[in-house]
Formats: structure tokens, C-alpha cells, sequence
């Protein structure tokens, strides 16, 4: 069969595939729309996404994502900057911030451990983690990891660097989410949800 | 809460929430994906979004997408100008040619009659179809349209059109999809199938 649609459209059709959750049909949906939206709108998306690499800069405190040199959570002098929260990604902070209620500042990850995924300590920001904790006087490390096998070994990993620096460590409690129906509950959230059960 | 996602990041976001199936969470998703793409990769996308408009034109014979002033099928002198099939948009004329074994050309109506949608037969290349049908040498007329209320209703208005050209005009048969499990068939469907039952 000859090629139907036209060389454009098939080229961003295969850019858009790329995406997460974009498979072929959909990559092809999404080409048509941009086809039939207004030359403006078209023009703000491809100058959004063209200008994004030189627009967005690495926190060089916490290596969150950042407007400037350094983020606005970093900047922000009324956070408590003696309460560390450790998280894998941006989203984890947007997530956490939603909440209100976290007033201490953070540390960025990178990612879990995982070697399956030939994610190593190196690929991390573990080693700049260890240099914070040491230098800066942080009362509390507050570890904000998924509960999953790479999220605990990514936890054992900075425990056994920060232990020797005598500084109280938490992790975030497991059991049910709010609203979570009990019949719907896997094993191991269960189990947590069991053994961290506490007095009413 | 004071914005955590910088701002390119954030506009991003916000112009791919734009794009149909997308939501929030999506687009974010999306945003930072890009993010952590090559530049080369992001660059590739943006070209091909900015470029698309001025890549694409409409075929000046059957008002499909197309790379030049005529598309490839209406350019392709095997195929048979006899048989017109009238079809909604280019992304059916892909699915036909897909099958391999139409050859006649193609008309794209751009669209379906639906007063609900505010889409009259002026938004429609109906007014071409007429002109068409009338100048070219057609033997046969093919309505590629779906089955449905709008489907219909433009049935409905070419046929009050071309019923005194003196052309034979037929419609894509309507019933159970290949594979498709009797039970979950709708009503009007098994309806359809049933009056239409052939002999065995």
C-alpha cells in the first residue's frame, strides 16, 4: 500500500509514538488534531517544547527542577531547612506540596536503585545526599520512597551512608490509602497495614 | 501552594492539555518525559509540529490531506476515476486502502451534518461532490459513511442530490463485525444484520 496520509503528518505520527501511552493510533489521532487546531496554538506547542531544554535548569541545592540556578522551595528562607525530604522525582515534591502541610525542604533523587534497569549509586544524586546531611544541621531525614523492591534497597543504601552521622531517619508509613477498599488491598499492603496497626 | 514545576515545564503542560484524551496528570507526564528526552529527540518533535501546517496541503481533487496541490491516489493514473467513494476524513481513506483491494478515488467530505455541532452542508465539500459527480464520467458511487444519526442525515442530502445524475449509488452494508461475539452487539446492529441476512 502506498503511503495514504501525507509525509508531514506520517513524520510527527512517529516523533509522538515516542511518548509514554502513545501507541499508533493514538500518535495518529493526536497529528490530526495539531493539523486542524489553529496555526497559533500549533505554534505555542512546538515553541513549548523547542524552548523546554534551555528553559528548565537543575537545582544545584536539592537538583530539583528549576526556573533558575537555584529552586523556589530553596530560595523560600521561611522553609525549615533542618528537615530533609528525600523523594525519587519532581512530581514527588508537586505531590507533596498539594498536601500543605510539609514545611521543610527537600532532596531530589534522580531515581531508585534498580539493576535490572542498570540504575546504579553513580546515575543518583546519593553521593551530594550524604554531602548535604554532613555539612548542613538537619535535625531530621524524612525518606519519601515508594514501598516497591527498588524503593527498599534505594533506602538501605542511603541508611547505611547516614546511620554513622547520628541523625534521626523516618520512612513514610505503609498500610491503607484513605478511602481504599480492604477487598481490593494486595497481600503486602495488608500485611503492613496489619503489623502497623495502632491503638484506637 | 507556590508553583513547584517551573514554568516552562508548567506551559508545557498546559498546551498538551489541549490535545484530545489528554488530562492533567497526562500532559505533566508527558512534559517530563520530553524533559528527560535527547535534545535531539525534543528538537524533532517541536520541527515537526511547527512544520506541519505549511507541510500539509488538501488535494484540489478530492480534498484529502496531501504533500502537493493533488494527492498520490488522485495523481495515480492506474487507479479507476469511475468509482468515487465518499468518505469523512483521511484517516478513513487510510483504513480503505489498508484492505488493498479498492481501486477506484476517493472524496473526503471534511465532516458530517450535525445541527448539534453546528456543522451545515456549507462546512462540508458537498457543493465539489455535486460538481464532481456531475463533470467527471462516474459509473458508481460509494457512500463510506458511518451509521450513525450524522452518517445518515449526509446520506440523506447527497442522495437528494445526486438521485437525478442517473448514477448508481451504494452504501458500505451494515452488520455484525468480523469476530465480533453476537453477544455484545447492539440492538440496532443485530437489528441490521438480521434484515440484511444473506442466503447460506
Amino acid at each position: 500500500m502506498a503511503a495514504v496520509l501525507p509525509k508531514a503528518v506520517r513524520e510527527l505520527t512517529q516523533e509522538l509514538t515516542s511518548l509514554p501511552g502513545v501507541g499508533a493510533k493514538t500518535a495518529q489521532r493526536l497529528a490530526l488534531h495539531i493539523l486542524r487546531q489553529q496555526r497559533v496554538a500549533t505554534n505555542r506547542l512546538a515553541e513549548a517544547i523547542a524552548t523546554l531544554h534551555d528553559r528548565v535548569q537543575t537545582c544545584s541545592v536539592c537538583f530539583s527542577l528549576a526556573d533558575d540556578a537555584v529552586c523556589s522551595i530553596c530560595k523560600d528562607t521561611s522553609r525549615n531547612k533542618t528537615t530533609l525530604c528525600i523523594v525519587e522525582d519532581a512530581l514527588d515534591i508537586e505531590a507533596i506540596e498539594r498536601t500543605n502541610f510539609y514545611t521543610g525542604v527537600y532532596h531530589v533523587l534522580g531515581g531508585l536503585l534498580s539493576p535490572i534497569a542498570g540504575i546504579g549509586a553513580d546515575q543518583l544524586t546519593l553521593k551530594e545526599l550524604i554531602s548535604r546531611a554532613e555539612k548542613e544541621s538537619i535535625s531530621e531525614v524524612i525518606i519519601a520512597l515508594e514501598h516497591s523492591m527498588e524503593g527498599e534497597a534505594t533506602t538501605r543504601h542511603i541508611m547505611s551512608y547516614i546511620k554513622n552521622l547520628n541523625i534521626p531517619v523516618t520512612r513514610l508509613a505503609r498500610g491503607l490509602p484513605t478511602g481504599g477498599d480492604i477487598e481490593f488491598a494486595d497481600a503486602l499492603t495488608l500485611n503492613a497495614a496489619f503489623s502497623g496497626r495502632t491503638k484506637v
